[in-house]
């Protein structure tokens, strides 16, 4: 069972058809596609929704409508409203990444999990998040405090999304070059920063510590290695050629 | 110093003015305020973008063009780039929340940090990411990975944002009721148990553990607990109001 599925977005008369399309969009971002909108206003512009949903119109065709608010979450045990004002409960408030591992609890135990969004400019009223037996509160910078509907959505979906570990980073397959070749390396490079004349015998050791250091800083796999292996190869024949020509022009 | 005057969004070739207009708003919800926009568009629909803003018109007023990506970011030391794509070392990639406190440690030591986002079509081209430090991937479901730019810009600012640790949630006062005071409450409701005929002495105790259960699975706070002592007090009250009755009916 993947507990991604137990999770229910319920907006309540959203205003901007624009950003119910976003909704769809970020929602399947994350891997969620239970959308529900109570009492849908007349005045939604569907276009909008279609254009700003991309390449999420299954999600747009698949929203449920409800005519009330406990129609819409009958079926949800843990339910979440979102709130940016404080005052009335308010202040028992938890944010979105607090709220992840709670929800994903229910939902690994079968239950539905409901996050409730109000709308865009007046948010969920006081019966409306009596409902809800959590708060959500999304932190944000004094200098501009009010999140647009779509992002706010994202920002939850986004958090139960990554707590729930479904996701790993494409991780790049790193042979890392052990002692041995780097040492070989090093061998070059000291070889190369003698024969070019770059430093003395006598200064080529303290160098050689900003090299290690240098190169020592992150992973050194073994193509990175053999790289550096032929660049200080390559010096070295630059230098054998040159002494020839000199040799020939004496 | 606050870091997050230290972080500049730079956004390369956008192509949609709502994506600039809402990224100046979400910007602004995570405090962070330097937005650059590299190479941008005659087609750039800027009444859009300030629709989209809203209330951040004085950060899309203060955005700042270059010609050139390496112009933007020249006094920047850390500098990551977001990609949505694999190859080309983008499997080095971190995501937002890996990054978020490699960025704070410079710029908490005053150094400028980039974060780069390319087109909305086609990304950052490969030329652009060798420029940067960094690949940031945004962990996304394989229902739909494409991300708006945008709600992108939202992700990795909030990242940082949260991670500067700057904001707190408005906590509730927890007076938190002691032992003695939930002792006493749990005593007058087992008396009201009893006195109500809601259950006989003998499955009382049973009874009450069950009801201990209910109100230690959350903090209950001296208001709390007096509401509840009220409460039963109340139904004891109707009792004895009751017995009165049946005396001189008698």
């Amino acid at each position: 069972m993947n507990p991604l599925n137990q999770f229910r977005i319920v907006l309540v008369e959203p205003i901007n058809g624009g950003n119910i399309g976003s909704i769809c969009r970020v929602m399947n971002n994350c891997g969620i596609t239970d959308l529900t909108i109570v009492k849908p206003l007349d005045t939604i512009n569907w276009n909008d929704a279609k254009k700003l949903a991309c390449n999420a119109q299954e999600q747009l065709d698949n929203i449920k409508f409800f005519k009330s608010l406990p129609e819409s979450i009958a079926e949800c045990t843990v339910i979440a409203g979102t709130s940016a004002r404080t005052g009335f409960y308010r202040d028992t408030a938890i944010t979105p990444s607090e709220f992840a591992p709670l929800g994903l609890t229910s939902a690994n135990n079968s239950h539905k999990v409901a996050l409730v969004f109000g709308r865009e400019d007046k948010g969920l009223f006081n019966d409306e998040l009596a409902l809800c037996t959590h708060i959500i509160h999304i932190p944000t910078s004094p200098i501009y405090s009010s999140i647009n509907l779509s992002h706010a959505v994202m920002l939850c979906c986004y958090e139960i999304f990554r707590k729930n570990g479904s996701f790993n980073l494409p991780t790049e397959k790193v042979d890392e070059a052990n002692s041995d070749l780097r040492e070989r390396m090093f061998d070059l490079w000291r070889q190369m920063m003698i024969e070019t004349e770059f430093t003395h015998e006598q200064k080529v050791d303290h160098m050689m510590m900003g090299l290690r250091r240098i190169f020592s800083r992150g992973k050194l796999t073994i193509p990175d290695t053999k790289i550096l292996m032929g660049l200080a190869r390559q010096s070295l024949w630059v230098v054998s050629e040159w002494n020839k020509a000199k040799k020939i022009n004496k």
